[in-house]
This record gives structure tokens, C-alpha cells and sequence, in this order.
């Protein structure tokens, strides 16, 4: 239970806001106490004559444009209550706004049979009968949303109010099928609102806001920062740090990406968060031939399929363009989350099946055998998944030798072959394919963190963007589920190939 | 014809872009010749191939959320070719867009019929079908319009085209119904991005940017900015000016109010607008009891049905309320376009149905006869018609006394009691009405310009904002058609009952 | 007598801020009367009075470091009384401020016999009595001026002051020779105070504040602007329009440069401020090969011989060149004032000494009887006076062929020759050769304004600023008085010698 | 010695700007190397090289006005070289900057003696033979240093190398007497740069530039902020904190005021330095009486001498003023350095003197005696020496109750009553009496922090500021030594002196 923040002491007795209900008591700690015996008996009753009244009934189609708007303290109203409520009390909420107030389906269905009926009558009639068909499927409770998007913090309200709606559908809390419109018409709004047109692109530096910069600490999840020099340099000289922004929720940054300039296409992830020896040297611009985009990170769950990074790459893409014009070389630096997880998965299966023989070369499993001293077969496939989940074999020379073109292939095939309906289960692979970028080079050592190495082995990935094929490539993924690579990872899938016998 | 503007010579030819053909021809006057005529030929085919390329498809339901956006070529494409049509053209364009690239009739009605058909299923697939249903009434260039709202001065292209729009359908130059839907589907992509939370509430100061300035004055059609004094009076001490802007279209404001800041509710626009006295004084806060929204202008015709200046009086007050705490009186000071126009029109009538004596007294009717040395009847009628018409009555100061009692009654009644579809016939009424304010004051002698002579015998009324009242009166106003009026106006409308016999 | 703004009514009787008197009086009118009888009486003693009171003492050399600034209101006190003075009395409060509040002079001339005596001391002691004198050379009222450029708006209020004492000065009003010393005190303390590393350099566009526009063009004396659109077109693209700003006069630019962006070096100002083709049109940056300097106005009369224009050029020049990294030209085009004056003014004096000959050939001489009618010999010379006089020669294209070559060799003497104190005369000559710039090219028909031919008769001068040359040139010309100027203009000199006989 | 930051590669040989001069050499190490040998022999011609070059002769005085300014490249050579030298030859070149390019005497010497001649003639004689008098004393490099402030960061060099001359001073190093006088032109200049009209008050919010906020983090040397939560905290609800910025400085703080917002005036620096609750909080402005500054550094050591703290709290508390209009309690609340330094100085004196019975009653020595187990007499104001020395007698409660009255009004003895020169020996209160304060309370238990009870027994005194008494208060402490205290104070004052027997 949340604390019952909104109870207040009002001249000798206390209110809760939550009950709007009035209790005579001594203390305000007894108020809780009396307030939350009060609530259960309240609380189904208690939503319910909020919903009724402040989601408003649909006006008739004809007289559409002749409501009123409510008034703005019915979007307080609500905004206030349902951050009044607990996480349990927030999905029988939702569960009841979704199905109560949503679709009229006996008048959509009376349209569709009005409709039929028309089919023969002239244009006119049926363009009409189709929008009132159109009007009648909006559910009752998306002009309240709109309303709210109207009133100060509304829109970050409603793009909080989806990512509880996201996690009670990825919870299965909640059985009503209903749900799933609410956040639907939630996305479709967000994504008019948070169109690209209405977002701002702004530089993040040393001279931003304290606040921002605090934030985008916060936010960065990919490599995570530790200290303010460790944040200085990431937005200091040979690095750019961008994020969207939203007239609606000033001082948010909406997706954050970051960018190391260089001169080649960095193989390494240390060498851009871990160097500071140009901290405060000044750019070199002859030194600046690469982008990379070592991070991106969106900051709303709420925001969930309102598609944004896309479009922050190729706006900060044109930024680059126009801040060094002879810039010609533009990729990402990425994680490969998953592909332990996936590996050893996979070794597990292969153990079970007896079939680990088929990942490695007789002389690579020579190899792993005498490392590990273990024998042939399902031990030394136990051994080596042991191997990968403590990370050790970084520290051994003649293992990191041995095992390095063999989690190479491993690591192509899992972003290359390995597919979720189609398109590429590694979500940060899916990401950068979507957008149009190539797979182009896989690289070993290149996260030498504890982290990076858990996670992948220590392998990253370039996705790289040839401008003038991301269009052409992007349509190619999408449509098609074609990935684009270039030939080392090719090569890798082959070789993959080869020694698995898939 | 618009100039060609979009003919570039090129080495020798000339490329005319409109049609994408190049012009061997020596001079470009000739290029300019040669391409008119083409145009004659290639007009529609040139449309329909740049409609077929550049509205794609409506992805298939499933794949909706999987394909991706066109390149932003296409967007500026469109844009382009769009902007070099001329105005015949561009109506048979958007004729073109609206019949075959909007909804899919077809999909429409099979889906309802399957609708029906899951009608006693289990309500998740009824609901899957609803979405479907919804989406296949998405016309096909709703996507397109969505990009093209991402580049850059892509919404307030759309604004433009809207207005484009509407003019055709006012003009009923295209008899196509589906620029209906076109219109409505603008409308509805304009009324989210131009949502109340995504506009920012600009004090225009003489400090402002003088390009937003001189905008502020064209746009001014209320009382016309006469010279640059002018203007900052009406951004000095004792007024203030307010816009809306929108991220996405920088620099333009969207409506803008003018205030005064006075004693007293003012009844009279020239003290207002003609009184350069004040011009360099500071503003003493005791002096000011009073705002008057004296001028409130929308600039954009595409926004046409998109609520705002609603939105901007209520944020101004509460702007207001806060620098001047102890402000208590809020109220317009508003013209009345039409009345004398609608006056002829009553006298014309009259006159023709000889019932001219009902709308003035006996008493009257002869101050009015000796005064235009004129015979009773129709010819006195005739006579009244032709002195309010040329304003004459103004420099008399008995024919002014005769004629303010009638006057005055008139106008309250042309106010109160004309109506269109039951709601107020007067366009500012009807606004200050939907707002919730009450039709309090009509003042004599308020617009004593020529144009406020002739527009309405410079009579103005003041539509007042009592805060506590505004939400009531409005809904009163848009569900029950009820005018809210003070007791002056009551009784000036019941003395037009009396003496009019209506 | 400026009006007694500061006269309040006050409960019944009338408060002369001025007198600090109290007056009892009926109406405000007869108020001011009496108060201006009263002025005569009191104002000497008046003046006496506020200045013994604001302008405190020099305090001890020991203790310079232990006194307590005045409170503020000794500045406001002094800044609202100066106010309020008309211009006689402000000449006498000046005269008094410098007289009776400037050093002290027995205490100099006791630390400079103090100095002598210690000649043969050590250093330590000469330094420190070198000190003392240093102070003691202070006057009074230096330390009241710097506190006053303290408070908000003092600064200005300090400038304006000096514009006063100059004024004085220059009008000789004032026989007092302290006058001069208060002027020197101000201007140095101006010179720090607006030393160049405390301006800011602003770029002025149509975006910039209207407050800062209106000031632009009222401030703008060389071709003075004669509506908005005309403005518009100064800060419009192929212009640039500078001014240095300085914090403590916010939004008030104190010297402004118009630069205009050409391909050549422009040769006449009609074809720059009265071209309005270019008005909408996107800069093409290949046209842009030379920055034309055609108009620089100081705003501050009180910073006279405080260097700001020098400064801003140099400013300018390497702000253009950051943007056209290509540019390679940089010129005035100026005009020349004081050129038909002096002309005729010699004209008059040649034909009083019967020279007139002297200044044309025959053959010229020949074409000027003609064409105007007249008898060689004096008449002749003054029908060419009327004729310079009148501007009529312009508009036959005859004379105007015969007089170019007489006007313009007569024009680059008095340039190049004529001089004051080794300067050149001609005050935007002497401005542009002290900024290191070389005398460039005489523009026949540069400005055919009636404004330009009655100054110039129609020509104007390019200064063109070789930026490798500027140093040396200024250095010349500061301290050997030499001009540098080019061929064509050293040809036109040498034409006129011969011709001249001087 | 510095790292030769200043050796540059170019094509094979090494040149090193510090001697102007080029090695050939093959690696860059070597070159460091020779170039150091090389510096012992070149080091003082080369200093005189440059000084000789870049400090150009004073013009004379009747060609002052027309000398043009020196290249700007002087400016930056002398920069580019003072930087690249290190502290002992800092110290060499600045002495003879001050010796070799000051005033010249002789022509001092000789004007004196002029003006002595002139003193039987007319004012203005003698008015002109002062003014050239005055600029005779003007030393040769005040000229240079006005030329720096004119260059890019030339302010905040200046600021530096004052500094650095203090230090000189201060350090004795420099045995010339000239070296005040650089001292003394550099803080008269840079006290006009620094006039209060040209800085600006900034208000430091979470919002604020990370740039800045570090630096506030870094120089608030009161009370040492730990982490940013602090920081965020000071900066916070509740608080304010402000600072002067200056044009030509920008993005550097000059001098941080930190002050908390409370109901009562603060007796306790933990409860503002280490309380978070509020972090969230908003603030309840009816819970705000008094205005604590509670910290106030400055951040410049240059410039010392140069008023900026007593300025920047009378625009704070005008600030404050203006948003808490009933604001009615301004307070500081001070740490007293030195304190405990002096005190175990007093005892230890005491001691050697045998007079330590003096400082506390007999019933206050018996307590010591018990507390600390030592005899009467030396042993135990040895024995109390080491107790304030430790901080123990903090964690007996018996002990602090004991010593509380004595530490207390021997504290107030120390700040009332020490002097130096007639003022107070503590340079905080020096400071607040200066600017107007009276001392108002001292606090026990105030600063319970390691660093508080090291040096001042934890306890922090209040130095309030009555807005209508500062003034006076001001001048009567700087002109007659006079301290304003409040009844607290003086009662302490005299307890200590009944105490005492002094």
C-alpha cells in the first residue's frame, strides 16, 4: 500500500482524498489506519462513481463538435486518484476504465448492418455511414485522455499510465481482452503526439542543465556511468551525446544516444568509456573519420512502439554531416545481450542430446579437453558451459585462443540465423536491422567488463550505416526478413554452419 | 497560372520540375511557352504517377506495426510538386488524392459483414475484429500526411493544404464527396498536434522578435494596425497581447488575443486603441481592476474547427490572475460584423412587405420623417435604410438621440435572438456564448471608426467571463442552446418584442 | 524650462521634487508657476546644497581602502536631481560640480615638493610619495561617478552626462577649465568601462527585438531608412547588420555596421539599400566574395574618443571570415561629407582671387561656358558653383561627361590633400585611415540621391581594408601622417596638381 | 619546471616557443632536453627580448590620443609566454615587468617641479600641467594590461597574474618595491572591470549549467559539499544560492552566496548542511521568515581588495526581498575560524605566564581538575589546552556543560574584542561588520562537524543584518572602529572581562 498521501487534517477531522470520505479522528495515524478499513469496503463502489463521472458518455455523432470540453478538474480529478491508488488497486482500475468505458459494440454493430445496407446507395451516403462507423468504434474513454494530454504534466501522465498498462499485459494480471484496446488507443495518441515534427533534438554537454545530465546517468543502461568525470567525458571532446525531447515534459529526455568520434571504427568499448586522456584536449577535427553510436537508450516504457530511435539516428546522422562534412564512416559499437544465455542454453540441449560433438572441431574439442582436463563427449560439453558462465577462460591465453573462433561463429550465427518470427530474436540486432544498417563486424574482445563478458562472452557487434542503402535495406528486413551482412559475418554464419551440421 | 517558378536551366535545356520533363529551347520565356502547353497534356497523367508513388499502401493489418516509413523524399516530393501547381491544378489533385487514395470501400464492407458474423463469438474477437474494422476505415494517405508532418515545415504545410481544402469545398468547385473525409481527416491529425498541452502561451512584448511583430499586425483584423506606433502601443504599459505558438511551426503565432488592462470596463474601443497617452508610462497595478480582451484573431484558415482560441482566453486569464491577484473583472469588447448588413436586410424586407411601422414607434417614426424630410411608410423605411447605410446620422446629434433607443434594441435582438441551427447567427457571439461568457453590456457609440460605423452603427457589446460560471453557461450554451444575457440586454431584446410585434 | 515633471500632487499641496519645497496651491498649473518663481531664488543654493551632501570627500591616502561606499541613495539622489534640471541650469551644476569638487589642488603641489625632497631617497620611498601624488590627483567627484555606475542605469546615465559636458564645451558656454578635466575623468572612466573585452557583439536580424530594430534605424545617419521594409531589407539576406551591446546598457547598441555581401567591390549605394530583388531570396554563398562596410554610425555621443568603431570592423571582419571561410575583400563604400562645401567654398575664393582658371583646362572651361551660357572668367566660375550648388548638372548627361573628370580629381584632392593637424579633413577619411584601411577607389554616380549629390556630388569613396596591410598602414598613418592610397586614386592627385598648379 | 608544453615538431627540428628558438634533434625528449640547457643562458635576454617588444613606450602626452593601438598578437604573445614559464621564473619576469616598465621618475621628478613653477599662473595652466602630471605617473605597462583585457580570456589572465603578484608579495620573494605598484594598477583596473554595474547576480538552480554547479561544488570552502545529492540539496527547496558572473568571464562564478530559507534564524549549520527531507518537497512560503546566508566564498584570489561579497549580499537580500515580500530577518550564520588557534595560544601564554587562573572561576577550574584528573595551576590549563586541542570534552556531557559558559564568552571576547589595526582580528567578522552587520548571537553546539569543533569548539556566531541600520553601522565601524553587538554579546563580553580580570 502507498502511503496515504493524500489525507489531510481539515479543521479536527481528516479526509482522504482517496475515499473522499471525511473520518473524526484524534491522530492522523489512526485516519490511515481507519482509511484503509474504510477502503475496502469503498473501494470497487468508489471507482466506480469516479469513472462515471468523469469519463463523459461519447457525444452523438451529429453533435460531435458541439460538446463542450469537460471541465479541466475532471482531468485532475483522475490524475490525482489514480496515483492515489496502489498497484493493485491500478489494474482493477484500468481493467474497469478499459471495459466499462470503451466501445459501444451493440452500436458498432447496428453501423456495420446500416452499412451493409447502403452498399448499393451513392457514394455520399456510404462515405457517411463509414464515418459515423469510424466515430462509433472510438472508445468512450479516449477523450478524457485527450483532455488529460491538455492539463500541466498530462502527457507524462498518460505515457506513465501506458507502461502500467503494458506491465498488467505482460503480467497477465489482468483477463479482460479490453485491455489491449486501452493501450492501443494510448499508443496511437502518444504516437500523434510524440510525432517526429513535435520532437526537439538537442545536444547534450558539460553546459546542459545539472538535471538533464542527472537523468541521462540515470537513464544510460547500456554501459552504465559510475561517477560525474565518468559522465563529463561522455559528453565532453570526441563524444556527442543527443536525446529527443518533448515540448509536453520539458527537461526529459525522451531516447538518449550516445556517439564517439574516431578515426576508425572502434572494435573496443573500453577505449571510448574508460579513456580520459582527452578530456580536456581540444577536437582534432583531421582525427574525426567515424561515428559511433556506443549506446542508445529509450528512458519511457510508456512509449513503448511509438518508434523514436529510429529517427534520433538519422537526425543526429544529419547533425554530424553538417557539423564535419567529410565524415563518411557511421556505426554502432553494440551488446550482444542474450548470447550467453543462448549459448549455454544451447550447450545444455547439445549435452542432453549427445550431439555437443557438432559445435566444436575434433581439435578444438582436443583442446578444450586437455584446458579443462576433462574427457571427451558430454563432460568436456559441460566443462566448456561451465567455462563460459564463470568467464574464466578470459584469463587463460591458450583458452581465449582456442575458444575465440569458436564463440566467433557461435556469436554470428546467434544474431544472424537465429530468428523470432522471422526477424532477429537479439533485440539490439532487430533494432539496428530495422533501420536499415548492415551486420558488419563482429568483435572479440571488445567488452572486457565483467559485465560484457557474462553477457557476451566479450564479443560486440558493428551495425553499420551505409547512408545511401539504409532505405533499401531497411525495406529488405522489414518486409522481406532479409539481414544484411557484410562478409566477415557471412563467413562466421558458414563456418557456423560447417562444423554444426545444421 | 502561377510563374513557373520551378524551371532551372540546365545546361542549355530547360527542366521544367512540375512536369519532370527538360525543354530543349533557347530562351527561357520560350521554356515557360513550351511547358504550358505540354502542361495540357501531361496534367493528369504527371498527378496520378507522383499520387501512385508516393501514397504507398496501407500496410496489411498484420504487418501494420512491421513496415517501414517511406523515405522522407517522398514526403518532400509531395510537398514540391503540390506547391508548384496553380490553383485549378491543385484542386484537381487534391479531388484526385481524396477519390482514390482513401478508404477501401470493399475492405470496409467485408469486414462488417464479418462483424456480424462474430457477433455471439467471445468478446476478444469481437473486439480483434472492431480493430481491424477500424483500421481499414484508415484512407490510405493518412500515412502519408503523418510523414509528412516529420520534415521540416511539413505541419505547416498541412495547415496550408487544409486551408486549401476548405476553400474548395466552400467554393463547390469539386463535387467529389470524399474531400469531405480528406478534410476531416486533416482536421483530425491537426486537432492532436495542435492539442492545448503542445502550444506555448507567448507574451508578445515590444521586446519580441520584430518578425513576430510584424505578423502580430498583419494578422490583426479586428481593429488593423495603422503604423509601427501603433503596434507598440498595443504591446505597452496598461496591455498586453498573447499567441499560442507550436513547436512545429517556430515563429508564427497561431491566435492571438489583445487585452487591456483598465479602471473599469471599458465601452469603447477608441480609448483602447487611439490613446497614446500612456505610451511611455509605467502601469500603476491600483489602476487595473479590469481585462479586456478587445481583439482575438486565429490566423491560420487550416485550423479551421481545431479549438484554440477557447483554450488561449482561458490561459490568458489565469496569466492574468496571477501578475494581478486582486483582478476581479473579465470581459470582452467585441465588434458586431453584420448587424448593419442584416439591419438593411430586415428594413428591405419590411419595407417590400409594408410593415415597416412595426419596428419603431410612432413617435420615432416621426422624428425620422422630419429629419429626412420624408413621407411615412415605405419611403421613411427607405429613407432609415439609406441613413444607416451611409452613416450620416452619426454627425446629427438629434438624429444619434432618435436613433440610439431604436438602435440598440435592434442590435440586441440581431445578438439574442437571430439564430442559425439554434445557435447565436453572430460568429463573435457564438464564440464568447460557447465559451461560457455572458452577453452583459451593448454599448452606443463604442466603434465610432467608419468601419465600426458601417459594420455595426458603432454599437459593441461586451461578452463577459464570470470565472464561476463559464463552465455552466457554456454547456447550457452548446447542449441546450441557451444564451446567458444580463438584464440590460434582456430588456433592450424585450423592448424589440414589444415595439416589433415579432 | 523642461516641464516639472516632477511636480506631484501630494494631499492638497503641491511637492516640487526640484526645490525639495513644499508649495500650497489650488491647482497643479499655478503650482508649477510658483515654482518656477521660487526656482530663481533657491536654485544656486539648491545646487550647492545636493552637491556638498552627494559628493563626499576624498578620503585620507591611508585610509582609501577603509571607506564605506556612499549608500545608493546618494546616486539616485544625484541622477534624479540632474534630471530634472533644464539645460542653463544643468551648464551651471556642471560648471559647479567641476569647480568647486575637482582635485585638490594645494595638497598636489605640497606632495610635489613632498616628491623633490625625496629624489635622493630609495626607491621604496619615491614610489610610495609618487603614490600619494597619483591619489591626490584625483578629483572629488570621481569616486561619486563611479558609485553612480553602479546603481541601474548609471552607466547610461554616465554617458549621457558626458554627451552634456562636451556639449558644453563645444558651445562654450562654460568658461570654467575644470569643464575639461570632468569630461577627461568621464571619458576615462567610460574607456574602462567599455573597454572591448566587455562588449558583445550582436548580430542584428528580423528576429532580433523590435526595441533593437527601431533603434537601428532610428540611430542609422548615412542612408537613413525610410520605412520597415526597407529595414527589413538591411537585416535581410546578402546583409549583415552588427552592433556591440554592453551589459550595463542592455538592449541599446552603441555602434552599428552595415555590411552588405557582393561579389565585387560595390561601386554604388543605390544598388545596396535600394534593391529589394534579393528580399525573400536564400543566400547563394558563391556570390559572396566581398563584405562592403557601407554604413557605420556611433549612437553615444557621451563616448566620443572612446574607440568602439575600430574595434567593431575588426570584429566584424573576422566574424565574416569565420562564416565565408573564402572571403577576400573587405571595403567600405563611403560617403563624403563636406566635399561640394569645400567645393564651392573654393570656387568662391578662386573666383574672388581670379584663379578659377586655375582649376579646370580650357578645353573644360570651354564645355562649362557653353552648357551653361555664361563669359569665361569669373561668371564662368560662378555658373559652375550654381551648377554644383543645384545638382542640375546631373540630370544632362553633356555636362555630367564633361564635369566627371574635373569633380573627381578635385574630390580625390580634397581626400588625399586636404588636411587638419597633418589629418586628414575629412572626418570618415580620417576614421577609416586611422583603422589601417587604404584610400581605394573614387565611384563616379555612387550615390545619385539628392542627399548624395548636394554632400558629394554623387561620388563616394571606397576604403578597402587589406587585412595584412592594416597594422602598418595605421601605424603610418597615427604617427608619419601618411595616407596610403592606390593608383587610381594617386592618379586622380597627381591630374589635379598639374591641372591645379597648386 | 613546467612540461615544455610548448615544443613543437615541425618537419625534423624542434622549436620551442619559450626560446623562440629551434633545435635539431632527434627525438622530442632531447629536444626538452637541450632546450632547458639552452634556457639557463637565454632565459633573462629573452624575457628582456619580449618585454622590450610587447610593452610598447607610453605615447607622449600630446600624441596619447592618437597612437593606435598595438597588434593584437602583442597581447597574446605575452600571454603565450608568461604561461609557458614556471613559478621561479614567474617571479623573475614579473619583477622586471615591474621594475624595468613602470613610471618614469624622471619625468615625474621634472613635471613636479613644472607644476611647482606654475603655481602663481592661471587655473587652467595649472589644471593642464596636473593632467600631464597624472599621466606621467601612469606606469609604461598599464597600456599592455588594458590591451589583454581586450583579447579572448585576457580578463581572466589578468585576474590570474594578480594572483600570482600577491603571492610574490606575500611570499617576499621579489625584494623590488615595484612590484605593489603592478599590484596596485592591476587591482584599480580590474576594480573597474569588476564595478558592480557590470557584473551580473545569478541565481544557481539543479537547473543550472553542470559546468557551473560543479564549480560552486569545488570552491564553497565553508562547508565542503561531499556528493552532488548535497549539492542538489543546497541548491534545493529552502535554499538559494547565488553568484556574480561577469561578461568577460563567462561560465565562471566570482563570489557564491549560499543561504537557507528557515522560520527562525538558524542556530545550527547541521541542520541546513545535512538535513534532506525537504529534497522534495515544495516550499511553503508562509514558512519562511528569515534569510540565512550561511556561506559566502570568493573564488578569485586577483581579486582581492576588489569589493564584490558586501555588494553580492545586498542584491540577495534586495532579491529576496522582492520574492518574499514579508521577509523581515536577514541573518548570517558564520564560522569562526581561527578561534581555537587562538585560544590555545591564550592558554598556553597563560600557562608560561602563570596567570591561568584568570580564564575561568574556581568552580570552573575544580570541574576541569576533576574532569581531567590534573592538579590545579599549569597542569590543568595544560590539561584544558589538550581537551579543546582533542574535541573530547564534546562527547562528556559533564565536560561540555562545564566549558560551554567559558568557551562561550571567551569566543565572544575573541570576535568582539581582538583586534588588528583597530578592527576585528577574526577576517569573517571583519568582513559582516564591514559591510553593516551587528553581531548577534553566538551559538553553542552550532557546527558539531569534526572540521566545526576543531576550529572554534563548535561553536558559529550570527551576524545580523538590520536592513536600516547598515549604513550607520557600516561607517562607525570603518571609520571609528566601532562594533555593533547585541545585548548576548556584550553580556558575554563582560562576563569574560569580570572573568578575566584583563
Amino acid at each position: 500500500m502507498i502511503p496515504h498521501r493524500a489525507i489531510h487534517a481539515v479543521r479536527g477531522s481528516v479526509r482522504c482524498w482517496r475515499h473522499r470520505a471525511v473520518f473524526k479522528v484524534s491522530r492522523e495515524a489512526s485516519a490511515v489506519g481507519a482509511c484503509r478499513r474504510f477502503s475496502v469496503r469503498v473501494r470497487a463502489s468508489g471507482m466506480e462513481e469516479i469513472l462515471a463521472r468523469v469519463v463523459v458518455p461519447l457525444p452523438s455523432y451529429e453533435t460531435r463538435d458541439k460538446s463542450p470540453p469537460p471541465p479541466e478538474s475532471n482531468s485532475l480529478e483522475f490524475m490525482h486518484f489514480y496515483r492515489s491508488l496502489d498497484k493493485v488497486e491500478k489494474a482493477e482500475f484500468l481493467t474497469k476504465l478499459s471495459r466499462d468505458h470503451g466501445v459501444d459494440h451493440k452500436g458498432v454493430s447496428e453501423l456495420a448492418v446500416k452499412l451493409l445496407d447502403t452498399q448499393q446507395r451513392d457514394l455520399a451516403t456510404i462515405l457517411q455511414v463509414e464515418d459515423r462507423l469510424r466515430y462509433s468504434l472510438t472508445p468512450r474513454y479516449k477523450q478524457l485522455l485527450c483532455h488529460i494530454s491538455r492539463v500541466e504534466g498530462g502527457v507524462k501522465f498518460l505515457v506513465d499510465l501506458r507502461a502500467d498498462v503494458l506491465e498488467l499485459i505482460a503480467s497477465k494480471v489482468s483477463e479482460s481482452p479490453q485491455i489491449r484496446d486501452l493501450s492501443g488507443t494510448l499508443k496511437s495518441l502518444l504516437s500523434e503526439w510524440f510525432s517526429v515534427g513535435l520532437l526537439r533534438l538537442e545536444r547534450i554537454t558539460w553546459q546542459s542543465p545539472c538535471e538533464i545530465l542527472q537523468k541521462i546517468s540515470q537513464y544510460e543502461a547500456v554501459h552504465p556511468v559510475r561517477n560525474w568525470t565518468d559522465l563529463k567525458r561522455r559528453v565532453g571532446p570526441y563524444r556527442r551525446c543527443y536525446a529527443f525531447t518533448h515540448a509536453a515534459m520539458p527537461g526529459e529526455p525522451l531516447v538518449v544516444l550516445h556517439v564517439a568520434l574516431t578515426e576508425e571504427i572502434s572494435n573496443n568499448i573500453q577505449s571510448i568509456v574508460r579513456e580520459f586522456a582527452t578530456l580536456d584536449s581540444e577536437e582534432d577535427v583531421n582525427k574525426i573519420n567515424s561515428a559511433i553510436f556506443y549506446s542508445i537508450s529509450s528512458t519511457q516504457a510508456g512509449l513503448q512502439g511509438v518508434e523514436l530511435g529510429n529517427y534520433l539516428i538519422k537526425k543526429v546522422v544529419r547533425e554530424l554531416q553538417s557539423e564535419f562534412p567529410h565524415m563518411a564512416q557511421f556505426s554502432s559499437l553494440s551488446p550482444i545481450p542474450g548470447f550467453s544465455v543462448w549459448l549455454q542454453g544451447l550447450l545444455n540441449q547439445y549435452r542432453k542430446d549427445n550431439r555437443g560433438t557438432d559445435l566444436l572441431s575434433e581439435h578444438e574439442w582436443k583442446e578444450v579437453e586437455q584446458a579443462t582436463d576433462s574427457s571427451p563427449g558430454s563432460q568436456a560439453t559441460e566443462a566448456l558451459r561451465k567455462l563460459i558462465s564463470s568467464g574464466e577462460w578470459m584469463r587463460s591465453e591458450r583458452l581465449s585462443g582456442v575458444l575465440e573462433p569458436v564463440l566467433m561463429r557461435l556469436c554470428a550465427w546467434y544474431l544472424y540465423g537465429e530468428k523470432r518470427r522471422g526477424y532477429a530474436l537479439n533485440p539490439v540486432a532487430n533494432f539496428h536491422l530495422q533501420n536499415g544498417a548492415t551486420m558488419w563486424r563482429l568483435n572479440w574482445r571488445a567488452d572486457t567488463s565483467p559485465r560484457g563478458v557474462a553477457n557476451s562472452c566479450g564479443i560486440m557487434v558493428n551495425y553499420r550505416y551505409f547512408l545511401n542503402e539504409t532505405s533499401k535495406n531497411s525495406a529488405l528486413y522489414l518486409q522481406n526478413k532479409v539481414v544484411t551482412a557484410s562478409e566477415q559475418v557471412l563467413g562466421l554464419v558458414s563456418q557456423f554452419q560447417k562444423n554444426s551440421k545444421l
